[in-house]
């Protein structure tokens, strides 16, 4: 007995040892390799890297290929003031592109505020006639009527894509600002764009619109310049980052900045941190989808074999330790689809800056802002209840938030605020607590819309109908 | 004027140079380096690394102590059928720990199924005085009532705490399995827990309760052996892994893959991953708590700064882009704390088995699954929609679904599912759907609870009252 079971092991380690010399595939791994051997290659076969339009030594990052000739150039030549900085910019410059025709009044504007890593292309223009971020709600007809209104969108301050960021050359030393450049604040990044607005001459906009990071733009743009922006619209938005949303962020953070090649920020002459940029988009496509959209699209569905494999074998299938089910393998095309497009550096500054965003009224206080135009600036300083009460003896105080309190600046303005219920980065609650404050800082005329549907945060890239639809009624 | 604006920028230029001496700070990618370094230095000074006290020539990995003396262990010395492979296991190992007597009769035992990173040491032991993951739900009057049950916790198959996973040395070559150890099942590691109870004479257990991967464990270890498992719990479990779960746990083996000492899972005589662990373990405690926990607990609240820091700044703090939040310092913590505690190769190998884990109809006839015991089993075709009405000419009957039809072995056992409603990563959509299956199949003796609270998936460990009141008034 013993002998049969020692020729039984003989031969089943016979089988160990076959299995041995074979040793275990990851082509999810060797991708990270061989993606890196391309940007090599292609460092010898492209021509020397211009940051901006700036000569520079170092290879070319294939990520920024701003056109110049695809968008027009706001330079800021003056010291510009920084939230959170001691020292200002010395100067920047912010890429921008408009649809439609500015009216003689000047007074027909809209200002697009973008999500994170988007550029100024919204919809294609003449000379860029691929389709941009929100093509389909931008034409005549549509959302944002260009038959009617003149929308200009922004690349945003930190960014890649023409505006000045952390890739452009720092003046001194002629070399990219990398994280010596300043913590940004979404406040210094819509100041900027007040300034372009200054530059074309457009004293009041019609509407501020944004979404995702836009949103808590489009509500900035309103309580920064209460008497300039005619309405306000912020979709999926909020008007403060959760811890959650804060932890989603520094996941991606965390996953780039680990990422040897991030370098702390020194990059800019050597390899981007392409495979931490992978990892961080990955992780990022997770809180911009939701749930019951992957169980409908993917469900637990496995890739299709490659055609080679050997269909006879008995039993189930293998699972592979890299992607294999179809979720697996979208995420993977979406971090491998975007590593190589966007700065890493303005990842982080500008995921920083959504993470500090907060517009309750002591953490306005602490950075010291207030609104720009005098009448309403004056009312910013909350009323004691007494005071309230000796105006309305027998009306119900409504009961007033830090949240309230902070948003009074944007009682008199009209706004939309629209969100989605499958949001798990932005949740409807958020937004809901933003149309409540706003009706307790005594705002008449706010709407607020929840959109069902599956697609989560994204939804404001998607459901043309319902968010274009509320977009388009309330302008 | 133009002259009185280049002095102007000439000092600020002397501002930012002095800026540009001293460069960024980044304590937390430094962190890496740091840590790299004590586990080098740990090498130096440490005995030679024996996993499993088998002997081995590379140095010492850190978070693989086990202490054999704290647990049993359970030899399988014949080869074990794995589900997904076609070679069996040549032997295992299970390291498991008991509490309480088992009775003369040897029908008071109670198999407890860990999650994916637990030990057999759930509950502090004369040889292990050291808190376990459930001491306050095992013990005299508890839960788990010591002075009536039996309870049996082991280390998972394909664990690193003991039992035989990819740490373990291959019998062949005598070097670690590393990433040439076979997938699992969730369905294998079940049968390997009963191979210890055949070994402990245990022939019907009372229970089998386990919670979260260990909720799937006790619902495998009902139906694979309905006539040996007398009740079964399942506690922040499911019965089918969902995409959303799936791709959460994808992003971890993702950066975990992606850091290069992981080196395709061959790093066993050179330094861990544990970067890599450390940025999959932040990720994961994203999807075991939840954001209102977040909320009431860290809000938007900053670290402390250290005591060296100038208060008399003027201006708002510059926030840092490593960890500056509360939140984001409870995730570096987190992190930090379990990156050397735990094997890579292990969280890889038992995170995919839960994603692999379906118990729908479909997905247990590809397996090739049927439960053990012949009178149950031969109920698990499922009866014609015809055969049904033909029994109960009058009743309406219960529409089956994939689920409910995989689950028939399990109609007649008692059971019980508790789920959080702040669970994010096994929501209660998820436990409703097996309670509503489990009914549909027939199972007159299913209870289901919902419980509130903020604590996420993480419930299962906190919530004393909550989930142990449950079990205990079910047993």
């Amino acid at each position: 007995m013993i002998s049969r079971l020692a020729a039984f092991r003989r031969i089943l380690h016979r089988f160990v040892r076959l299995q041995s010399t074979c040793p275990p595939k990851f082509p999810c791994v060797d991708a990270h390799q061989a993606r890196e051997s391309r940007i090599l290659a292609s460092f010898t076969s492209a021509p020397a890297y211009t940051p901006n339009s700036q000569p520079d030594t170092g290879p070319e990052p294939p990520y920024a290929r701003p056109n110049p000739a695809s968008y027009s150039l706001y330079r800021h030549s003056t010291p510009f003031s920084l939230i959170y900085s001691k020292n200002p910019l010395p100067s920047f410059e912010l890429a921008y592109e408009t649809w439609g025709t500015l009216s003689p009044k000047k007074d027909n504007a809209i200002l697009l505020h973008t999500g994170l890593s988007a550029s100024s292309h919204a919809a294609s223009t003449p000379s860029n006639p691929s389709p941009g971020w929100w093509e389909s709600f931008i034409g005549p007809g549509k959302a944002l009527d260009t038959n009617q209104f003149y929308i200009i969108c922004t690349n945003v301050l930190g960014g890649c894509y023409g505006s000045t960021g952390p890739s452009t050359l720092e003046p001194i030393s002629q070399t990219p600002w990398a994280t010596r450049f300043p913590v940004l604040s979404i406040f210094d990044m819509v100041q900027a764009q007040f300034h372009l607005l200054d530059n074309l001459g457009i004293e009041k906009l019609y509407a501020s619109v944004g979404s995702s990071m836009g949103g808590m733009q489009s509500l900035a743009a309103g309580w920064l310049h209460p008497s300039r922006v005619g309405k306000v619209v912020s979709i999926s938005g909020t008007a403060r980052s959760s811890p959650s949303a804060i932890a989603m962020r520094y996941a991606q953070r965390s996953v780039l900045m680990a990422d040897p090649n991030w370098n702390k920020g020194f990059y800019y002459d050597a390899l981007p941190p392409h495979t931490g940029m992978k990892l961080a988009r990955q992780i990022a496509t997770i809180t911009y989808r939701s749930g019951p959209e992957w169980e409908q699209r993917f469900g637990r569905r496995l890739r299709p074999l490659p055609d080679n494999t050997d269909a006879s074998e008995s039993g189930p299938r293998t699972p592979a330790l890299c992607p294999d089910f179809l979720i697996e393998t979208y995420l993977d095309h979406q971090g491998e689809s975007f590593c190589l497009k966007y700065d890493a550096n303005s990842l982080i500054y500008i995921s920083k800056a959504m993470d500090l965003f907060d517009m309750t009224l002591p953490a306005l206080q602490e950075l010291g802002l207030s609104p720009s135009t005098p009448p309403i600036a004056s009312s910013f300083s909350p009323p004691s209840p007494e005071a309230e009460a000796a105006k309305k003896p027998y009306a119900i105080p409504i009961p007033q938030t830090p949240l309230s309190l902070g948003l009074k600046p944007l009682s008199k303005t009209p706004m939309l605020i629209l969100s989605s219920q499958s949001d798990i980065l932005f949740p409807p609650e958020q937004q809901r607590e933003v149309f409540e404050a706003l009706k307790a800082a005594g705002n008449k005329h706010v709407r607020y819309y929840e959109l069902g549907g599956v697609w989560g945060h994204d939804t404001f890239l998607i459901d043309v109908e319902g968010v274009g639809g509320a977009v388009r009624g309330f302008l």
